[in-house]
């Protein structure tokens, strides 16, 4: 492990100097809301040096530039949303908060390009497509709070990729702060590039590890006339997932294709203190629609019901979208609420093969005692696991938590899936990572950060750990 | 630049030894054909050392570790179609051709992929699917003899890609053969991912200088049951071309917008010896639709019709399909037909800006007195520009050629452009890459190819020229 310097008092000045005196923060108390992201448990919690508030791109790389000098990490961090403790300092040096870095750019409707600076929250990014008669399809769960930096840099999913693609299929441009302090932009509005290597979408993903993301070209779509949800209420987990692949070989291609299993539901509506449609018994599939033409949306919500009603449904509604999808998008909150010490795995498999997951996290589940909701997008193969520590001892869930995960890791590696459908690798499941990746893979993947970031300064102990 | 070996009979005996004795040709007159792509002049042509003929994932390790060891070039070669002289041995070495990775390995209707060797023709990749009642959306105009595994390394474009994006938006997952020689699996069988580096999004596109594709996870859509074309017949590009923007802002997402001016419909015509519609006066622009319902079909096509005849379509009319893509993917054929020696620039726009670069290249072609036909795919600001030699004497030609070059990509630049939206940058782009790209990308380009190929040995001289 690279041997890094501290903060002090030098360092502290000169980054003064750099974004003014109110955008350096030291004192504890301010700074607590930097110790960790969405990830729980002490072990995930670590206080910052300091944390730095840039205010343009050229104080990111003057800050870069900085570190990378002085030998001390930068910690890129958006609305610290993260579940894989990417955005944590954990080896010291500076968290670097992109919050100031909010404006949204430009909106180019000839081109149908929104350019926009990594700060802006998601749900806003949303609404001045929309406003702009656009779309933009990027919907993660934490689409209220998290950052479009945040979201480019761990290529988070949503409720929207089984028609849009994850962020990455978003990006067709980014401006970076290298690791070395240097300002990049990497394609542009552009909607085809083969002009060297892809290197925006080695940016995207990559957590920052590789730089800085300081400005974003993103796709807008033409805004569909109509979205239609549906909710189909199935008896058990199998008999919902089973529906997902006869949905997508119906010729209809919905937005998106969501799972929730009974036991994620109830503790939803426990959360919410409100009741939900067949809490006691039901496991939802959520199908979402969208088009321009009335008529064929109607018939495709037919099909759709048609089909479930055929494969064991015990209801198809047509839900009040703005409840369904809280619902949804509070799954792992809820979680997070019932048990403090908690952990969302996420795991992708072809998704053909995701009733298999499911099912083996319930026998996982009885045989280690653990409480475990699963929900997740079940059209993209991606299931989350939320496996809740209640409360179990310390000791036991040390001990159960990697047993579990490397069973149930073992069992996606042999069916061609992966650690992380949207949440990234992070600091998390950095031994994960390490145990489960194709050693040539690993090679290249370090070959790669060392190469581009040869004092290993930025967001280090993330992804890989470099020896 | 590296200093390489030269094939000796040592090395060829080896060769022989892994992928046997008939699978190694040295006789000249059995190598001409590999000795160039589709990029004519004598600069451009270059007899191999030797074409070896691997009939299998390990016969290609074996021969890149051989090569990795001697210090030998190794030049990956798919359909030899190539417009940027990508696959030819200009350093010498060994040409590995992948004809012989010539099968289709799976396909998996369930998860809705197509897993190919990368010697397969596209065409044949897009017939598996269609029997299989799927869509494979890689079009390129050289799909009836184009590999796969070249589509993949130059990120190849064509016709469907306003809706359904380049060959690397249908990429999933990719197996290579780094540049020491190992193989390892990229992605998979999955819809989204975030498990580390997105390392097959850098291996498409890269042009075979970070590895050799040996297989290919390919992303696999419904089928639409109707699909029309529309030919919009303007009197002059800029109408042409103002068409565009207003279908793509009509609500509607075409399958892809194509567009061909009238000195390439004369060049083409001339070449196919037959008649075609407006000839003398006309510009093109093809629409192509898809859907399942007929009737929302019919309505687009009105409406496509109506936006046409009001911004001064000549007429529009619903063509012979394989006519008319007969005529477009002529295009650069027709070229080639009647002034052997010639170039295919490939230059990508912000879409909204690509008329300025037809009308730019019209100023050049008076200005230089050079005959340029201009065709592109519209719809994703691609903008192809065949410069024919013809009778000008070489001297001239040398003279003009760079200049008229520089003239237009310093304003494809300072629009956003850049200088290849599909047909890469290889041997013949290499000093406009270096000349255009921000020296901290190509500072970022270097970094990694020698990262990933310390000894130079893959594809060197291609896209970057180490020094």
């Amino acid at each position: 492990m690279t041997s890094y310097n501290h903060i002090d008092e030098v360092i502290v000045g000169k980054l003064k100097a750099i974004v003014g005196e109110k955008f350096v923060v030291t004192d504890p108390d301010r700074m607590e809301g930097y110790a960790h992201d969405g990830v729980t448990g002490p072990e995930n919690i670590k206080m910052p040096e300091v944390v730095v508030k840039p205010g343009s791109v050229e104080e990111v790389s003057a800050i870069v530039k900085l570190a990378n000098a002085a030998l001390l990490p930068v910690v890129p961090r958006g609305g610290g949303t993260g579940l894989a403790g990417g955005a944590v300092a954990f080896d010291g040096g500076i968290v670097l908060s992109t919050e100031r870095l909010n404006r949204i750019v430009e909106i180019d409707k000839e081109n149908m390009v929104l350019v926009t600076e990594p700060g802006v929250i998601v749900d806003d990014v949303q609404k001045v497509a929309r406003d702009a008669g656009c779309f933009y399809a990027g919907d993660p769960s934490s689409s209220d709070s998290s950052f479009i930096g945040g979201n480019i840099a761990t290529n988070s999913g949503g409720m929207n990729a089984v028609k849009y693609g994850t962020t990455r299929q978003q990006v067709l441009g980014l401006e970076i702060v290298t690791p070395e302090g240097e300002i990049v932009t990497l394609g542009g509005k552009l909607k085809k590039n083969s002009t060297g290597y892809c290197l925006s979408q080695l940016i995207a993903g990559s957590e920052g590890t590789l730089g800085i993301i300081t400005k974003a070209y993103l796709k807008l779509m033409p805004k569909a006339q109509n979205v239609i949800d549906l909710l189909a209420v199935f008896p058990d987990a199998r008999s919902a997932i089973g529906i997902v692949s006869k949905i997508l070989h119906s010729g209809i291609t919905p937005i998106g294709v969501e799972f929730m299993d009974n036991s994620g539901i109830r503790c939803v509506a426990q959360f919410l203190k409100q009741s939900v449609p067949y809490e006691e018994v039901g496991c939802y599939i959520i199908v979402s629609l969208e088009g321009d033409n009335g008529d064929v949306l109607d018939e495709q919500s037919m099909l759709i019901n048609d089909l479930c009603m055929e494969n064991g449904a015990l209801e198809v509604l047509a839900p009040d979208s703005e409840k369904i999808w809280r619902i949804r998008k509070s799954f792992t909150e809820a979680s997070r609420a019932r048990s403090m010490v908690y952990t969302s795995e996420d795991m992708v498999v072809p998704p053909a093969r995701i009733a298999d997951v499911v099912e083996k996290m319930g026998a996982l589940s009885e045989k280690y005692g653990i409480a475990i909701h699963c929900a997740g997008h079940a059209g993209d193969g991606n299931v989350h696991a939320d496996m809740l520590k209640d409360k179990m001892s310390d000791e036991e869930w040390a001990e159960k938590l990697p047993a579990i995960r490397n069973e149930i890791y073992a069992m996606v590696y042999a069916i061609g899936g992966k650690l992380s459908g949207e949440h990234g690798i992070g600091h998390k499941r950095l031994d994960l990572f390490r145990s489960f990746t194709d050693p040539v893979e690993y090679k290249i993947t370090m070959a790669i950060k060392k190469a581009l970031d040869p004092n290993n300064i930025m967001n280090p102990g993330k992804i890989i750990q470099l020896s």
